[in-house]
């Protein structure tokens, strides 16, 4: 008797001794996992598994890779997560107005 | 005065119409994003936003594409979304088992 669970991995850099298969309709699975990689030791990667969706974290990252990254991935579905600088209107000075974000800078205008 | 607020994009195919800047230790940014575009009006990028991550969701991709963009991402910090199956064993049946993932389908063995 078998089930199918979704799990998502550790997020951490080095995602190195793997290889996939599939494609398509099919989904990309992973192929085989090298024994003592960190693909196997810190991802927990195991051969079979379905890979659903990869999130790249920035940080870090070099201009030119983080382009080829954006490129490759133009076609299918993608999410951001994006950090925006907002200007807070005076209504934010007003007792009744609501706002729930964390203040976290200042800045003089 | 201005504040900082993260934010998630929609999850959608298509992210096109907008160009980077930056890289390193500075953070990858938002340089310039097309009016009219699927950059501009399905994900909302906004000209300063700062890149954090991005999430590829690997329904339906080539296998060419996937490869690469695991290579690009590889140096980097990522996080992976899977789907396994697992062999359900004997005890599951005990009354004492706890099992909190959904049992989705059921194979003979």
């Amino acid at each position: 008797e078998t089930m199918e669970v979704t799990l998502k991995t550790e997020a951490e850099a080095g995602a190195s001794g793997f290889s996939v298969k599939g494609g398509g309709n099919e989904g990309i699975f992973i192929k085989k996992v090298l024994k003592e990689s960190p693909a196997s030791k810190i991802f927990s990667l195991r051969e079979g598994d379905q890979l659903l969706s990869a999130t790249i974290f920035f940080d870090n990252i070099k201009y030119e890779d983080a382009l080829k990254i954006l490129q490759y991935s133009e076609p299918y579905r993608v999410q951001f997560s994006l950090k925006r600088k907002i200007v807070v209107q005076e209504e934010i000075e007003h007792p009744t107005a609501q706002y729930k974000k964390e203040r976290i800078s200042q800045v003089d205008i």
